[in-house]
């Protein structure tokens, strides 16, 4: 009990100090500080900031992810482009409501390898996820069945991505609602039938 | 004349240190070193290894762009579809054809503020490239006049650079070929009328 209370201190504050200094300046020790517990208990639950950033970007990504788990089976074209501009909307919206965290995941995955290594294993859960989409839409008649689903899901999530990386670094020069519109279009009358 | 063979002199071995020693790794010294020049004459050239590197990186960016730069006048959606491909092949296939350098630039982006500002402007130029391109289709009636291009063409670039960067990492599965007729397919099916 008091060591789940431990480790929760322990990410609270880990935010705190991320939000505060970036990853790179961040220290472990100013999170064990921030935290209040020993510096031997900290040991115990985490290796060390990368550790830590880690179960923090797990936690955000999951919430991205129950967008890309929206239980999917269209009945038709029209209602696959629903589903699919709703998720990409609510995925860059998500991006600028985490905004601060996002930033410092991406600084993270910049430097330090394992965050990079979980990040790489993040992204292929959302292509696997997609690409299971499109192979039932396949399967149904619905999407074009010449096209590799892996591939597609990949080239998807690509651009999903790298808009999702614009809004967080406030580079982005249309409107979220805009940018998901306009991708999902392409993207669903290339696919669908 | 004597400047520009020593200016020649600092990228060749700049090309051949990167190569051997990875961006970080590479010293200034070593680049001096190799080509054989008086430290003052080389300082005279380049501020420093990013200097160097963005140079590099202009001239192997340089031939990317031809590629995009190819005359866009299609006449129909096929003709379209055609460039297209060809010109997504011939992008993805010089990835593989310059993986060592392009690693490299990988690396320099992840590490130093000024090359990954080049990265940005390079992107901005391809993706300018694309909008006008998409621009014309529209206003020719070939392509769906109420998409907004400049969207279009980041999302297609980000596609297509996402996957550069997977061929360059050799993280590829399929095959360049099967790469670019895949992501094409999607494209101009879903942009094309």
């Amino acid at each position: 009990m008091r060591s789940i209370m431990t480790r929760q201190k322990l990410l609270e504050a880990a935010k705190e100090v991320f939000l505060e200094e970036g990853f790179q300046r961040a220290t472990i020790s100013q999170i064990i500080k921030k935290a209040n517990v020993g510096y031997g208990t900290a040991y115990v639950h985490f290796e060390g900031k990368d550790d830590i950033l880690i179960v923090l970007m797990e936690g955000v990504m999951d919430q991205f992810y129950h967008i890309a788990e929206t239980p999917f089976f269209p009945t038709s074209k029209e209602e696959a482009e629903q589903v699919i501009e709703k998720q990409a909307y609510a995925f860059l919206k998500m991006a600028e409501a985490e905004r601060g965290m996002m930033q410092v995941f991406e600084q993270a995955i910049g430097i330090s390898p394992v965050v990079s290594d979980k990040w790489k294993e993040i992204r292929e859960r959302f292509i696997q996820r997609i690409s299971k989409d499109i192979a039932y839409s396949q399967q149904n008649g619905l999407a074009r069945a010449a096209l590799n689903h892996e591939l597609v899901a990949r080239g998807w999530f690509f651009a999903n991505e790298m808009y999702l990386w614009e809004i967080v670094r406030n580079e982005h020069q249309a409107s979220v609602e805009d940018i998901a519109k306009t991708i999902t279009a392409i993207y669903t009358t290339g696919l669908y039938l």
